[in-house]
């Protein structure tokens, strides 16, 4: 095999064979192929794209760079969500309790990311002792003895996906869909799910603003999923306006008991029951307990609190909260009928609930509570958002992202919650 | 200034800044921009191409990237030549007496490369005693003095380009218009001609096959050329069958002289007079003598003799020959129709005549003469090709590349010598 060849092939737009894959991602993780062969390769990739046979033999073959778990021998079927991401997606907090409750083994392995707010395991380490470092052992008991687990990706786990996504950052080729599900699906096939249900977002906030870019990526990653199988099916859901009406660490925690305790708000329950019905129905348990029933009775609250619990966390420790706080008030009476959530994401990112890089620690206090949604009617001056940071200073320049973000009496086109489903 | 915005920018198709090419080449040059950066950037390139404004900026940064020599002190004009490369090429060797025998001042700075045959240094090393290194004190003497000197191009000369050149090798992004056509351009540019002929190949034999390829990078040269304030002129010329009757280093020179000496093959001298008046057209020089002239009244024999003593040659010493030497003969009676290039470039490199690494020697006395060209009748077992070696071992790997070279009677359709002109 020669690297040049491999280069040449893709860059002159034909495909490559699956002897070509494994051997170029082989070497590439043993440093046989260099850096700038593969920056090279990774650039005629997100210009010629790749097959749906050239994407599942990459993601298989970046799978088996590392571990694969396997809960085969579990008594309940494994079952798991993952979302691309969008302000306000607090959604894995109440989904895995809930799943879980009704029968479901949710195995979550997260990263941090570099997003508006932290990730998943961000939000759960506001939870005062709360920790996501479990041993395979421990993290195979918690998920046998509570149905839930959500800990950090050991990095025996696609060894290669982490190498080539850390090239793909410095050399611009990101932006290339089959890049990205790969990434994704050979973390996702590695952590050991026998279903999956992506949550691909649409909108402002989503990494994808456009559906047609979406549902491209929604259809690569539900056919490497389907080829490589695990039963797979996505949603395409909206990221026009934040999820909820909180946005930062401490504060999703404590919406998403809100959720788990029978309340909440809307959207983040409609899509958390939407999305657990998915999981649910993905590994054979739809004739099992409806999700919605798990929220209103309790059985998701108490696997909530046994998962915080067994990774050391206080179920019923106060959250953080932060000691800075500000207003954003209505400038005239009217129908909210857009709250970007881009803005807002940039706002909470500016407050520190997000980070810069990966090193970077998040402030898990801050962050953006919303008083009103697009539809809510508001009177000037009520409050419209408040700005929660550690300190004072951050908050002039998080305010000027929300400028704009609020508009009354303006035009309307908001998306459905959940635009297509694809499997 | 942020290199993945600016490889971004290339991605999608926008125009680079001449402060981003400006930038981005000075960064990598000095290596804060690294190898994995430069090589997606080029990938880029290789996608989607470079307007005129920034292959022109291109190029003036790799030139700005070192010296430019400067021979506008002389008392008379220079011009030069460059030739994309092709089989038998030897046109250098009795073009730059020829042109210096007219009036002319030739510096031409050349490289080894990597080709069937080596460079015009290595053609130029056959000869017993010259050599190609020479201080820039005494390369101008010689050119003042003899009117032509051909030499090594120093490292100062365009260093990103050298940088670039060996990174776009091993990651599969030499074929862009723009990056070659910006690769010869810096260097000839930083020899400090003021006049410049192309000699863009076509056909078989050489690195682009195709007349349109070959039209748009000879374009693309002599905008490059033209707006770095150099006049600048293309000829596009077959490359289907071998240049002449010798392809190898000593083999060359000795038709070279044969050409110098009022003889030698019609298409060697037809390229040679017709260079030779472009590059004296094109350096003001139109109403000089006439270079058919200077090749029949022996002013270039005497240009020639002169410029290979001054750089410590022998001219009347004889060139090395091979101990081995093999014949293809004629399979059938009949009119030659082809010689392919291509076949009898990869026989000669076969033979030891090129290199396959840059560090590698080459074989002086290795090559393939012709016996036969297009149009030519042959009987049956007559010679057609003479293979000369080193050692017995390379003769029969050799002669297998040239199975199909010499067609008999098959269909015809050969390029005109001088295909079109561009200026």
């Amino acid at each position: 095999m020669d690297v040049i060849d491999i280069i040449a092939t893709k860059r002159d737009g034909a495909e490559l064979s699956p002897a070509q894959i494994d051997w170029v991602l082989d070497a590439y993780n043993r440093g046989v192929v260099a850096d700038e062969q593969m920056a090279a390769l990774a650039m005629a990739i997100v210009w010629r794209g790749m097959s749906r046979a050239e994407v599942g033999r990459w993601t298989a073959a970046m799978l088996s760079s590392g571990d694969r778990l396997d809960f085969t021998d579990l008594d309940r079927p494994t079952t798991d969500k993952h979302s691309t991401g969008g302000v306000g997606d607090k959604i894995t907090l109440p989904l895995t309790p809930t799943v879980a409750a009704c029968g479901g083994a949710v195995p979550q392995l997260s990263g941090r990311g570099l997003g508006h707010t932290g990730g998943t395991l961000d939000k759960f380490e506001s939870i005062p002792g709360w920790r996501a470092d479990l041993s395979p052992e421990r993290m195979r008991r918690v998920l046998t003895e509570v149905g839930g687990v959500v800990c950090a990706a050991g990095s025996g786990l696609a060894p290669a996906d982490r190498k080539l996504y850390a090239l793909r950052d410095v050399t611009g080729t990101v932006e290339s869909i089959p890049l990205i599900a790969s990434s994704i699906m050979s973390k996702k096939l590695a952590e050991g799910t026998r279903a999956l249900v992506l949550d691909v977002k649409v909108g402002s906030g989503a990494f994808l603003p456009d559906v047609e870019s979406a549902r491209a990526l929604a259809r690569t990653m539900v056919d490497i999923g389907t080829d490589g199988g695990v039963t797979t099916v996505a949603l395409l859901t909206a990221m026009d306006t934040p999820l909820g009406l909180q946005v930062g660490n401490a504060l999703e925690v404590a919406e998403a008991v809100e959720v788990l305790d029978g309340g909440g708000p809307s959207d983040v329950v409609d899509l958390t029951v939407r999305l657990a019905r998915e999981m649910l129905a993905a590994a054979g348990l739809a004739a099992a307990k409806d999700p919605a029933e798990a929220l209103r009775d309790g059985s998701a609250m108490d696997v909530w609190r046994s998962m915080v619990a067994a990774q050391g966390g206080d179920p019923d420790a106060p959250l953080p909260e932060a000691p800075e706080r500000s207003q954003v008030l209505a400038e005239r009476s009217g129908v909210v009928t857009r709250v970007d959530a881009r803005a807002v994401g940039a706002a909470a990112w500016r407050l520190g609930a997000g980070r810069a890089r990966k090193e970077d620690p998040v402030a898990h206090s801050a962050g953006v509570t919303l008083h009103a949604k697009p539809g809510d009617t508001v009177r000037q001056g009520q409050p419209l958002l408040t700005l929660h940071a550690e300190s004072p200073e951050l908050i002039p320049h998080a305010a000027t992202a929300l400028d704009q973000a609020v508009e009354i009496d303006g035009p309307t086109e908001p998306l459905p919650l959940v635009i297509d489903r694809l499997d």
